[in-house]
């Protein structure tokens, strides 16, 4: 048996994989983005699509794993409930942080940004796309609420399937999409005893300024 | 050739590896971590001991990688750069959220707690085992500024090979442990239809309660 607190104090990872420079990039970032997220598709990474989503309330962080939908010129889209804290928190606060974290090509991407909700015809849409239990799930879910038991949140479901049985079942008023438009990018390709290879950009007017961080 | 915006706008994950009700947890959340956090290490989960570190500066959210070494009695240990940006952010404010995403488990670990400096003793402990070449890798990194080349970091680590050569390599002034103190915990595992188990720990005095959330 492995001790997990030794484990976690010994473990290195060879981070050999593969280098990035300066030169290797694309001049825009999110095409960068889409080429990197093309290669994880190919290298059939598990889990690709989630992202960290870091936001903030009271001065305080939180993070959570959400599934990025669709990304297209600088626009980062995901769906959720918005009465969860993350929705609250988004209202709050605008600026949220996400995270790609693909260990398999030893890569990760930090993006910073600002944060709206998707307009009402692209969550209709990504809604009506859904299986139907996905759909009845999100009727089910007051997202963040506490419940007095699992059985609380069974009960509810068996009730929504009756009640849109045979119907379409409409997109929740309280669920929906939030886009992120990014102003920051980070593109890390690990290496070596941690001289990590570190590629960012950084928004200037229209035009993107390129520079690499020490690691 | 697989679409990699049609990927991430149909892929689905079927959620099916295990449950977590109320009466499952443990009473000490942080032995509740310590155990999900074995059950990773035997079960190989690769990059287990990666979290996500999410901070705030001004306002803004920031979140990276790094790598859990130590978890004792709701205290979490990571190392680094105290000049780095996440350094500074805690500097700002001590308020941060740790996020464990283990999917080849289905399961999820959100933690949020204040952070602290670890003591001198400690980060000397920890700088004092780690592998000569990254000992001298975080002499050679003055993390997050900017290079003006990766020659510049290559340079200095060859001119630090030579400085320390035979010689014992103190920790840097600018390297050292962190500490989070954690007030709040989420264990999510995963579940059909997105009708997650999400059990929650928030301290009350010298008490833990304990609460199911909607998902």
């Amino acid at each position: 048996m492995i001790d997990h607190n030794e484990y976690i104090d010994k473990v290195r990872a060879d981070f050999t994989k593969g280098t990035l420079g300066e030169t290797d990039v694309l001049a825009d970032p999110s095409e960068q983005f889409e080429a990197w997220l093309k290669q994880a598709v190919e290298s059939e990474v598990p889990e690709l699509q989630a992202m960290n989503l870091a936001t903030v309330y009271d001065n305080r962080p939180s993070s959570r794993i959400v599934y990025l939908r669709k990304i297209h010129n600088h626009k980062f889209w995901w769906y959720g409930n918005y009465d969860s804290k993350k929705g609250q928190s988004l209202e709050q606060n605008p600026n949220a942080s996400l995270n790609f974290f693909w260990p398999e090509l030893q890569r990760q991407v930090r993006i910073e940004g600002v944060v709206k909700k998707a307009t009402d015809d692209n969550s209709d849409n990504y809604f009506n796309s859904r299986p139907l239990e996905s759909k009845l799930g999100a009727w089910a879910s007051a997202q963040s609420y506490r419940l007095t038991s699992r059985k609380e949140l069974e009960d509810k479901l068996e009730q929504l399937h009756k009640q849109f049985e045979g119907k379409e079942i409409p997109r929740p008023p309280h669920w929906g999409g939030w886009v992120l438009k990014a102003n920051y990018y980070e593109f890390w390709q690990g290496r070596p005893s941690r001289l990590h290879d570190r590629i960012c950009y950084e928004q200037q007017g229209e035009t993107w300024n390129i520079f690499r961080l020490a690691p």
